[in-house]
Protein backbone atom coordinates (compact mmCIF):
# COMPACT_ATOMS: atom_id res chain seq x y z
CA UNK A 1 0.00 0.00 0.00
CA UNK A 2 1.18 3.26 -0.80
CA UNK A 3 2.08 5.99 1.83
CA UNK A 4 0.57 9.95 1.62
CA UNK A 5 2.97 11.85 -0.35
CA UNK A 6 4.30 14.95 1.04
CA UNK A 7 5.31 17.56 -1.29
CA UNK A 8 7.70 19.76 0.67
CA UNK A 9 10.38 22.48 0.56
CA UNK A 10 12.87 22.14 3.11
CA UNK A 11 13.37 25.63 3.99
CA UNK A 12 9.36 26.80 4.06
CA UNK A 13 8.32 27.10 7.22
CA UNK A 14 4.60 26.00 5.88
CA UNK A 15 6.38 22.23 4.81
CA UNK A 16 8.52 22.70 8.29
CA UNK A 17 4.54 22.70 10.68
CA UNK A 18 3.65 19.81 8.37
CA UNK A 19 6.68 17.61 9.23
CA UNK A 20 6.37 18.43 12.73
CA UNK A 21 2.83 17.06 13.20
CA UNK A 22 3.61 14.14 11.13
CA UNK A 23 6.69 13.11 13.71
CA UNK A 24 4.28 13.21 16.65
CA UNK A 25 1.26 11.75 15.02
CA UNK A 26 4.49 8.82 14.29
CA UNK A 27 2.59 8.64 10.66
CA UNK A 28 5.01 7.42 7.95
CA UNK A 29 5.38 9.07 4.76
CA UNK A 30 7.19 9.98 1.50
CA UNK A 31 8.45 12.86 1.40
CA UNK A 32 8.82 14.87 -2.14
CA UNK A 33 11.46 17.84 -2.22
CA UNK A 34 10.42 20.44 -4.57
CA UNK A 35 12.95 22.96 -4.91
CA UNK A 36 10.91 26.45 -5.50
CA UNK A 37 13.41 28.34 -6.14
CA UNK A 38 14.85 25.80 -9.19
CA UNK A 39 11.31 26.16 -10.73
CA UNK A 40 9.74 23.14 -9.10
CA UNK A 41 6.36 24.67 -8.58
CA UNK A 42 6.91 26.02 -11.84
CA UNK A 43 6.37 23.22 -13.64
CA UNK A 44 2.81 21.90 -15.64
CA UNK A 45 2.55 19.05 -13.36
CA UNK A 46 3.15 20.97 -10.66
CA UNK A 47 0.30 23.02 -11.66
CA UNK A 48 -2.30 20.36 -12.22
CA UNK A 49 -1.17 19.22 -7.96
CA UNK A 50 -1.82 22.46 -7.02
CA UNK A 51 -3.05 25.45 -9.01
CA UNK A 52 -1.79 27.91 -5.86
CA UNK A 53 1.78 26.88 -6.66
CA UNK A 54 2.49 26.77 -3.30
CA UNK A 55 4.41 23.99 -0.99
CA UNK A 56 3.36 21.84 0.90
CA UNK A 57 0.94 19.49 -0.83
CA UNK A 58 -0.49 16.63 0.84
CA UNK A 59 -1.15 13.53 -1.53
CA UNK A 60 -3.09 10.88 0.16
CA UNK A 61 -2.99 7.17 -0.53
CA UNK A 62 -5.75 7.20 -3.13
CA UNK A 63 -4.47 10.13 -4.68
CA UNK A 64 -6.91 13.27 -3.27
CA UNK A 65 -5.06 16.13 -2.55
CA UNK A 66 -5.04 18.80 -0.21
CA UNK A 67 -3.09 22.43 -0.12
CA UNK A 68 -2.27 25.27 2.79
CA UNK A 69 -0.10 24.26 5.80
CA UNK A 70 -2.97 24.84 7.95
CA UNK A 71 -5.47 23.06 6.36
CA UNK A 72 -3.20 19.87 6.60
CA UNK A 73 -2.60 20.12 9.68
CA UNK A 74 -6.15 19.94 10.42
CA UNK A 75 -6.66 17.33 8.23
CA UNK A 76 -4.09 15.01 9.85
CA UNK A 77 -4.94 15.90 13.52
CA UNK A 78 -8.51 15.20 13.18
CA UNK A 79 -9.67 12.39 15.65
CA UNK A 80 -6.06 13.00 17.62
CA UNK A 81 -5.28 14.73 20.56
CA UNK A 82 -3.82 18.13 18.49
CA UNK A 83 -7.46 18.77 17.30
CA UNK A 84 -9.92 19.28 20.11
CA UNK A 85 -13.30 17.51 18.94
CA UNK A 86 -15.89 20.52 19.76
CA UNK A 87 -17.31 23.35 17.91
CA UNK A 88 -16.43 26.12 20.06
CA UNK A 89 -12.71 24.85 20.14
CA UNK A 90 -12.37 24.19 16.67
CA UNK A 91 -13.78 28.02 15.98
CA UNK A 92 -11.01 29.09 18.52
CA UNK A 93 -8.24 27.05 16.96
CA UNK A 94 -9.36 28.46 13.27
CA UNK A 95 -9.08 31.92 14.70
CA UNK A 96 -5.04 30.90 15.26
CA UNK A 97 -4.98 29.13 11.82
CA UNK A 98 -6.47 32.50 9.86
CA UNK A 99 -4.66 34.89 12.07
CA UNK A 100 -0.98 33.02 11.10
CA UNK A 101 -1.55 32.81 7.35
CA UNK A 102 -3.14 36.90 7.39
CA UNK A 103 -0.85 38.35 9.77
CA UNK A 104 2.29 36.21 11.56
CA UNK A 105 3.80 34.57 8.54
CA UNK A 106 3.50 37.77 6.03
CA UNK A 107 4.94 40.02 9.14
CA UNK A 108 7.76 37.92 10.76
CA UNK A 109 8.78 34.98 7.98
CA UNK A 110 8.19 37.79 5.15
CA UNK A 111 10.56 39.51 6.59
CA UNK A 112 13.45 37.30 7.55
CA UNK A 113 12.84 35.78 4.35
CA UNK A 114 13.27 39.29 2.89
CA UNK A 115 16.21 40.11 5.13
CA UNK A 116 18.37 36.82 4.89
CA UNK A 117 18.04 36.54 0.82
CA UNK A 118 19.11 40.32 0.38
CA UNK A 119 15.30 40.83 -1.09
CA UNK A 120 15.29 43.87 1.73
CA UNK A 121 18.05 46.47 3.43
CA UNK A 122 17.30 45.86 7.04
CA UNK A 123 16.66 49.83 6.67
CA UNK A 124 14.49 49.74 4.29
CA UNK A 125 10.87 51.31 5.07
CA UNK A 126 9.48 48.03 3.63
CA UNK A 127 11.63 46.35 6.54
CA UNK A 128 10.42 48.79 8.65
CA UNK A 129 6.76 48.23 7.97
CA UNK A 130 6.87 44.35 8.15
CA UNK A 131 9.08 45.11 11.32
CA UNK A 132 6.24 47.31 13.14
CA UNK A 133 3.77 44.37 12.08
CA UNK A 134 5.81 41.68 13.52
CA UNK A 135 6.13 43.88 17.05
CA UNK A 136 2.17 44.15 16.72
CA UNK A 137 1.63 40.27 16.07
CA UNK A 138 4.80 39.66 19.40
CA UNK A 139 2.77 41.63 21.60
CA UNK A 140 -0.68 40.48 20.84
CA UNK A 141 0.77 37.05 21.24
CA UNK A 142 2.56 38.01 24.42
CA UNK A 143 -0.34 39.26 26.30
CA UNK A 144 -2.62 36.24 24.95
CA UNK A 145 -0.05 33.93 26.77
CA UNK A 146 -0.02 35.87 29.93
CA UNK A 147 -2.29 33.62 31.35
CA UNK A 148 -2.24 30.48 29.12
CA UNK A 149 0.32 27.68 28.51
CA UNK A 150 -1.20 27.01 25.37
CA UNK A 151 -3.09 29.10 22.65
CA UNK A 152 -5.95 26.99 22.74
CA UNK A 153 -7.98 25.34 25.72
CA UNK A 154 -4.49 24.80 27.72
CA UNK A 155 -3.11 21.95 25.75
CA UNK A 156 -0.85 22.05 22.88
CA UNK A 157 -2.34 21.59 19.56
CA UNK A 158 -2.41 22.53 16.10
CA UNK A 159 -2.87 26.33 16.99
CA UNK A 160 0.38 26.27 18.27
CA UNK A 161 1.98 24.35 15.63
CA UNK A 162 0.92 26.30 13.31
CA UNK A 163 1.78 30.20 15.21
CA UNK A 164 5.46 28.49 16.42
CA UNK A 165 6.70 27.74 12.92
CA UNK A 166 7.15 31.63 11.99
CA UNK A 167 7.09 33.15 15.15
CA UNK A 168 10.07 31.54 16.23
CA UNK A 169 12.28 32.51 13.58
CA UNK A 170 11.42 36.27 14.56
CA UNK A 171 15.11 36.54 16.02
CA UNK A 172 16.49 35.48 12.36
CA UNK A 173 14.47 38.30 11.32
CA UNK A 174 17.09 40.89 13.59
CA UNK A 175 13.33 40.75 15.86
CA UNK A 176 14.61 41.20 19.71
CA UNK A 177 12.25 39.45 22.21
CA UNK A 178 13.48 40.56 25.25
CA UNK A 179 10.13 42.55 25.54
CA UNK A 180 7.92 39.15 24.94
CA UNK A 181 9.12 36.97 28.34
CA UNK A 182 5.80 34.81 27.69
CA UNK A 183 5.95 34.44 24.31
CA UNK A 184 9.24 33.20 25.23
CA UNK A 185 8.33 30.86 27.80
CA UNK A 186 5.75 29.15 25.49
CA UNK A 187 8.51 28.82 22.58
CA UNK A 188 10.13 26.68 25.10
CA UNK A 189 7.00 24.81 26.03
CA UNK A 190 6.69 23.55 22.22
CA UNK A 191 10.26 22.73 22.12
CA UNK A 192 9.76 20.21 25.37
CA UNK A 193 6.29 18.56 23.82
CA UNK A 194 7.06 14.87 22.58
CA UNK A 195 8.58 14.23 19.60
CA UNK A 196 9.33 17.96 18.95
CA UNK A 197 11.83 18.21 16.20
CA UNK A 198 13.36 21.81 14.27
CA UNK A 199 14.27 20.05 10.40
CA UNK A 200 13.70 23.47 8.94
CA UNK A 201 16.74 24.21 7.02
CA UNK A 202 18.04 27.71 6.03
CA UNK A 203 17.23 29.32 2.79
CA UNK A 204 20.42 27.93 0.29
CA UNK A 205 22.45 30.09 -2.16
CA UNK A 206 19.93 29.81 -4.59
CA UNK A 207 16.97 31.25 -2.87
CA UNK A 208 19.16 34.47 -2.61
CA UNK A 209 18.95 37.58 -5.31
CA UNK A 210 21.83 37.57 -6.69
CA UNK A 211 22.82 40.63 -8.88
CA UNK A 212 19.53 42.08 -8.60
CA UNK A 213 18.10 38.71 -10.59
CA UNK A 214 15.48 36.27 -8.88
CA UNK A 215 12.72 34.34 -10.00
CA UNK A 216 10.67 35.37 -6.85
CA UNK A 217 10.00 39.31 -6.39
CA UNK B 1 -33.28 33.83 28.23
CA UNK B 2 -30.32 35.74 26.49
CA UNK B 3 -29.61 35.58 22.23
CA UNK B 4 -26.28 35.61 20.87
CA UNK B 5 -25.05 39.13 20.46
CA UNK B 6 -22.96 40.35 17.16
CA UNK B 7 -20.95 43.00 17.22
CA UNK B 8 -21.20 44.27 14.21
CA UNK B 9 -20.26 47.50 11.69
CA UNK B 10 -22.95 47.74 8.76
CA UNK B 11 -19.99 48.38 6.10
CA UNK B 12 -17.70 45.71 6.71
CA UNK B 13 -17.93 42.25 4.17
CA UNK B 14 -16.72 40.61 7.32
CA UNK B 15 -19.54 41.09 9.48
CA UNK B 16 -21.71 41.14 5.91
CA UNK B 17 -20.69 37.36 5.63
CA UNK B 18 -21.56 36.73 9.32
CA UNK B 19 -25.01 38.23 8.71
CA UNK B 20 -25.98 36.52 5.67
CA UNK B 21 -25.56 32.92 7.34
CA UNK B 22 -27.02 34.15 10.62
CA UNK B 23 -30.40 34.74 7.95
CA UNK B 24 -29.99 31.37 6.34
CA UNK B 25 -29.90 29.10 9.44
CA UNK B 26 -33.06 31.74 10.69
CA UNK B 27 -31.10 32.47 13.99
CA UNK B 28 -32.67 34.98 15.74
CA UNK B 29 -29.43 37.71 17.26
CA UNK B 30 -28.90 41.21 19.16
CA UNK B 31 -27.00 43.45 16.57
CA UNK B 32 -24.19 45.84 18.79
CA UNK B 33 -23.52 48.25 15.90
CA UNK B 34 -19.96 49.58 16.46
CA UNK B 35 -18.85 52.40 14.38
CA UNK B 36 -14.91 51.66 13.73
CA UNK B 37 -14.17 54.85 11.83
CA UNK B 38 -15.94 56.53 15.06
CA UNK B 39 -13.65 54.85 17.35
CA UNK B 40 -15.54 51.94 18.44
CA UNK B 41 -13.60 49.35 18.38
CA UNK B 42 -11.05 51.84 20.29
CA UNK B 43 -12.24 51.70 23.63
CA UNK B 44 -11.12 49.50 26.69
CA UNK B 45 -14.19 47.56 26.30
CA UNK B 46 -14.03 46.66 23.07
CA UNK B 47 -10.31 45.63 23.67
CA UNK B 48 -11.44 43.32 26.71
CA UNK B 49 -13.92 41.65 24.27
CA UNK B 50 -11.11 41.29 21.25
CA UNK B 51 -7.68 42.58 21.86
CA UNK B 52 -7.57 42.50 17.95
CA UNK B 53 -10.27 44.83 17.56
CA UNK B 54 -11.70 43.90 14.65
CA UNK B 55 -15.25 43.46 13.47
CA UNK B 56 -17.04 40.80 14.05
CA UNK B 57 -17.40 39.51 17.54
CA UNK B 58 -19.56 36.98 18.28
CA UNK B 59 -20.95 36.50 22.21
CA UNK B 60 -23.06 33.33 23.01
CA UNK B 61 -25.59 33.75 25.62
CA UNK B 62 -23.04 32.24 28.16
CA UNK B 63 -20.45 35.07 27.63
CA UNK B 64 -18.08 33.18 25.69
CA UNK B 65 -16.65 34.75 22.78
CA UNK B 66 -15.48 34.36 19.11
CA UNK B 67 -13.61 36.82 16.58
CA UNK B 68 -12.20 35.67 12.99
CA UNK B 69 -15.59 36.08 11.04
CA UNK B 70 -14.63 33.05 9.23
CA UNK B 71 -14.29 30.87 12.77
CA UNK B 72 -17.62 32.50 13.33
CA UNK B 73 -18.97 31.00 10.31
CA UNK B 74 -17.45 27.83 11.20
CA UNK B 75 -19.18 27.76 14.67
CA UNK B 76 -22.65 28.76 13.69
CA UNK B 77 -22.43 26.24 10.75
CA UNK B 78 -21.40 23.22 12.66
CA UNK B 79 -23.69 20.18 12.31
CA UNK B 80 -25.55 22.21 9.69
CA UNK B 81 -26.03 21.74 5.65
CA UNK B 82 -23.32 25.13 5.62
CA UNK B 83 -20.61 22.76 6.76
CA UNK B 84 -20.32 18.69 6.10
CA UNK B 85 -19.30 16.84 8.48
CA UNK B 86 -15.82 15.03 7.15
CA UNK B 87 -12.28 15.58 8.08
CA UNK B 88 -11.62 15.77 4.27
CA UNK B 89 -14.54 18.28 3.79
CA UNK B 90 -12.97 20.24 6.68
CA UNK B 91 -9.71 20.43 5.53
CA UNK B 92 -10.66 21.72 1.75
CA UNK B 93 -13.06 24.26 3.41
CA UNK B 94 -10.69 25.86 5.73
CA UNK B 95 -8.12 25.99 2.76
CA UNK B 96 -10.68 28.81 1.23
CA UNK B 97 -11.49 30.47 4.51
CA UNK B 98 -7.78 30.93 4.78
CA UNK B 99 -7.41 32.11 0.94
CA UNK B 100 -10.28 34.76 2.04
CA UNK B 101 -8.66 36.24 4.51
CA UNK B 102 -5.39 35.53 3.30
CA UNK B 103 -5.65 37.11 -0.33
CA UNK B 104 -9.09 37.42 -1.88
CA UNK B 105 -9.66 40.71 0.86
CA UNK B 106 -6.46 42.22 1.02
CA UNK B 107 -6.80 41.87 -2.41
CA UNK B 108 -9.98 43.45 -3.35
CA UNK B 109 -11.35 44.27 -0.34
CA UNK B 110 -8.04 46.22 0.46
CA UNK B 111 -8.47 47.89 -2.58
CA UNK B 112 -12.15 48.84 -2.62
CA UNK B 113 -11.32 50.09 0.74
CA UNK B 114 -8.52 52.33 -0.02
CA UNK B 115 -9.94 53.62 -3.43
CA UNK B 116 -13.64 54.49 -2.27
CA UNK B 117 -12.86 55.94 0.80
CA UNK B 118 -9.53 58.48 -1.02
CA UNK B 119 -6.57 56.56 0.08
CA UNK B 120 -5.15 55.30 -2.94
CA UNK B 121 -5.34 57.10 -6.33
CA UNK B 122 -6.68 54.93 -8.73
CA UNK B 123 -3.20 54.96 -10.66
CA UNK B 124 -1.32 55.16 -7.89
CA UNK B 125 2.06 51.94 -7.65
CA UNK B 126 -0.21 50.77 -4.78
CA UNK B 127 -3.66 50.48 -6.57
CA UNK B 128 -1.61 48.84 -9.47
CA UNK B 129 -0.24 46.14 -6.92
CA UNK B 130 -3.70 45.05 -5.43
CA UNK B 131 -4.89 45.28 -8.85
CA UNK B 132 -2.73 42.75 -10.11
CA UNK B 133 -3.10 40.74 -6.78
CA UNK B 134 -7.26 40.90 -7.46
CA UNK B 135 -6.93 39.51 -11.19
CA UNK B 136 -4.80 36.80 -9.70
CA UNK B 137 -7.53 35.92 -7.07
CA UNK B 138 -9.72 36.00 -9.64
CA UNK B 139 -8.12 33.85 -12.12
CA UNK B 140 -7.74 30.94 -9.34
CA UNK B 141 -11.33 31.32 -8.74
CA UNK B 142 -12.38 31.23 -11.89
CA UNK B 143 -10.30 28.28 -12.89
CA UNK B 144 -11.21 26.65 -10.00
CA UNK B 145 -15.17 27.56 -10.46
CA UNK B 146 -14.78 26.04 -14.19
CA UNK B 147 -15.68 22.25 -13.42
CA UNK B 148 -17.24 23.33 -9.98
CA UNK B 149 -20.97 24.71 -9.19
CA UNK B 150 -19.67 25.64 -5.59
CA UNK B 151 -16.45 25.73 -4.04
CA UNK B 152 -16.16 22.68 -2.38
CA UNK B 153 -18.08 19.31 -2.40
CA UNK B 154 -20.57 20.45 -4.85
CA UNK B 155 -23.02 21.97 -2.66
CA UNK B 156 -23.29 25.97 -0.88
CA UNK B 157 -21.25 26.25 1.98
CA UNK B 158 -19.46 28.51 4.57
CA UNK B 159 -16.55 28.72 2.15
CA UNK B 160 -18.86 30.24 -0.60
CA UNK B 161 -20.30 32.49 1.64
CA UNK B 162 -16.91 33.63 3.49
CA UNK B 163 -15.25 34.19 -0.46
CA UNK B 164 -18.45 35.82 -2.19
CA UNK B 165 -18.62 38.50 0.90
CA UNK B 166 -15.41 40.76 -0.69
CA UNK B 167 -15.23 39.28 -4.24
CA UNK B 168 -18.48 40.28 -5.29
CA UNK B 169 -17.37 44.10 -4.60
CA UNK B 170 -14.75 43.31 -7.04
CA UNK B 171 -16.43 45.99 -9.78
CA UNK B 172 -16.43 48.47 -7.15
CA UNK B 173 -12.49 48.19 -6.95
CA UNK B 174 -13.23 49.36 -10.47
CA UNK B 175 -12.40 45.40 -12.03
CA UNK B 176 -13.20 44.29 -15.04
CA UNK B 177 -15.21 40.74 -14.40
CA UNK B 178 -16.02 40.09 -18.47
CA UNK B 179 -12.95 37.42 -18.62
CA UNK B 180 -14.56 35.80 -15.19
CA UNK B 181 -17.49 33.91 -16.46
CA UNK B 182 -17.18 30.62 -14.15
CA UNK B 183 -16.44 33.27 -11.45
CA UNK B 184 -19.72 35.47 -12.50
CA UNK B 185 -22.05 32.42 -12.86
CA UNK B 186 -20.82 31.85 -9.36
CA UNK B 187 -22.00 35.08 -7.98
CA UNK B 188 -25.34 34.14 -9.39
CA UNK B 189 -26.16 31.16 -7.93
CA UNK B 190 -25.23 32.35 -4.53
CA UNK B 191 -27.46 34.78 -4.66
CA UNK B 192 -30.24 32.27 -5.78
CA UNK B 193 -29.57 30.57 -2.67
CA UNK B 194 -32.48 30.31 0.17
CA UNK B 195 -32.84 33.04 2.44
CA UNK B 196 -30.18 35.65 -0.10
CA UNK B 197 -29.07 38.98 1.64
CA UNK B 198 -26.94 41.85 1.28
CA UNK B 199 -27.20 44.05 3.45
CA UNK B 200 -23.92 45.47 2.94
CA UNK B 201 -23.91 49.45 3.24
CA UNK B 202 -20.91 51.31 1.34
CA UNK B 203 -18.73 53.01 3.49
CA UNK B 204 -20.36 56.29 5.30
CA UNK B 205 -18.61 59.86 5.17
CA UNK B 206 -16.78 59.64 8.34
CA UNK B 207 -14.85 56.48 6.32
CA UNK B 208 -13.04 58.87 3.94
CA UNK B 209 -10.30 60.49 4.45
CA UNK B 210 -10.86 64.25 4.78
CA UNK B 211 -8.02 66.48 4.02
CA UNK B 212 -5.17 64.06 4.88
CA UNK B 213 -6.91 62.91 8.43
CA UNK B 214 -8.30 59.95 9.23
CA UNK B 215 -7.94 57.37 12.30
CA UNK B 216 -7.35 54.45 9.89
CA UNK B 217 -4.15 54.30 7.83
Amino acid sequence: MSLPRLYDYVASANCYKVRLLLAQLALPYDRVPIDIFDGGTLTDDYARLNPHRSTPVLQLADGRTLIESNAILWYLASGTRFLPDDPFAHAEILRWLIYEQADVMPAIGGLRFRLVTGRFAPDSPEAETRRRNAHEVLALLDDHLASRAFLVGERYSIADIAVFAYSHLAPEAGIDLSDYGHFRAWLERVTEQDDYLDDLEPYPPNASVVAGKSIYG
